[in-house]
């Protein structure tokens, strides 16, 4: 019953190959590696979690972001943060933190999680390029509050190469907003992780479950050769490169061309005056 | 910082207690107790799952049922199906059963996943009553292409009280959206059940890691002790009580005055041509 494009590549993958829509039609979805969540002083670590276990990923998702550039192919990054005045803040996630290091108070990189902050910018490793989408989000899931659903149908993007942090949060909430709204989505391996390996695993099985009940997997590899692409370069980028540097939701911080397609402010405005009701 | 509301109790919970709000702002949300999942000839059999590990949570939704009826809180009960014509179900999601069992063919029960078919009502131990909201929703979780957040807000629900089926899928994914759209979620650990019973318990530890980075857990029991109902009963429901039939999504096979809250038909409006661009 899949409709195959004998045209397109087929990923081998988990519970079943995954196949590749015409270019355009698919994307690599970078969820939330910010430096929050993955250099000590931020969200992550005040939440109690070893922030070094994430960094592995780094040189995979280099690998694929090189590789998505060489064959224009659509590349999208998430950050989780929040108004400098925590209006799109429900009070419930307020106060999930300790005493002193919940969102918005002041930390080593800035005050936590609030959008344009150093700490909230993705790593510099990982830097946005112009043309690239940089989605803000409030939330777990990068379809709440946000205009990403709308954004993909307007470019016609039907299927989602998911990578990024963590696994079982932010990762596994966008593949399940991804999924029941129509997307096919693939999870990649070696290019998602998560301060608990536990998680990382269950997660995994779980979106494939029942026939791939969420997601299929697979790893990069299979990705980088059935798109052609087996041994890109994936040094750092060049610090002479206005692109390269960390990019926060503040057009003020980055480079005005690097925001031409930025999604923040209508994400802001839509993540405004949502919790009146909320105690 | 949670703000404590001394005139209602604290239910015993991990990885915190949950403080209940005051009476009208919490409600019992029992997630696709169906036919469908739960009986043999059902979709989740068609899927090949063992349909029987679900059914003893059934008599611990029976006693919350009975609980919340006699103190008048609200309860919200949701159902997965699709309209016949399947307009509102994506093509990613048609596709994953086998030949055969797919959303919508023949099934024992009527068209499998279909609202209104006998297959797709809630299974009659759990059939909701006049006054309590029955929610169709065409993915896994109950925020998606439904009314539910505008229901809860306008009602000023702000904590929700989760179980049904199945743990790591439905419930975890309206738990999810749930969580970032700022209600307070509290899981009911043995009134939720997985066909895979590892897929319950890291569920049940993902979502209250991390300082209940998604939602608390608690047993049935502290529930319902909490609210001061230690031991209702919980017998099947008389077969002269015209509410205790399965109840589907269309009017014309349930009394009317069930409906009269029903939110099936505004919910299959938001479900309707919202996958134009899918291929």
């Amino acid at each position: 019953m899949p409709k195959a494009n004998p045209t397109m590549p087929v990923i081998p993958a988990k519970p079943a190959d995954f196949q590749l829509p015409a270019p355009g039609r698919f994307a690599l979805v970078i969820i939330d590696m910010q430096r929050d969540f993955l250099e000590p002083g931020g969200f992550g670590e005040s939440l109690g979690n070893n922030v070094h276990r994430l960094r592995p990923i780094v040189p995979v998702l280099q690998r694929l972001l090189v590789a998505f550039r060489m064959r224009g192919f659509p590349v999208i990054h998430t950050i989780e943060g929040h108004h400098p005045d925590l209006t799109d803040c429900p009070p419930a996630k307020l106060r999930r933190g300790k005493d002193g290091s919940r969102i918005g108070d002041p930390g080593p990189m800035g005050r936590i999680l609030i959008l344009g902050e150093p700490g909230n910018g993705i790593i510099p490793e990982l830097a946005p390029v112009p043309g690239e989408l940089v989605l803000t989000k409030p939330g777990k899931g990068a379809f709440c509050r946000t205009d990403l659903e709308s954004m993909l149908r307007v470019q016609a993007i039907t299927h989602l190469l998911v990578g990024g942090v963590t696994t079982e949060v932010c990762v596994q909430t966008t593949l399940r907003e991804a999924n029941d709204r129509g997307f096919e989505c693939l999870l990649i391996e070696d290019a998602t992780e998560s301060y608990f390996p536990e998680f990382k695993q269950s997660t995994m099985d779980m979106v494939r479950a029942q026939g791939g009940i969420v997601a299929a997997t697979a790893h990069s590899s299979d990705i980088l050769r059935s798109i052609g692409v087996t041994e890109p370069s994936a040094g750092p980028p060049s610090t002479a490169n206005p692109a390269a540097r960390p990019v926060n939701a503040t057009a003020a911080q980055a480079p005005s061309s690097l925001h031409a397609r930025l999604a923040f402010p209508l994400g802001l405005a839509i993540s405004r005056n949502l919790f009146p009701l909320h105690p």
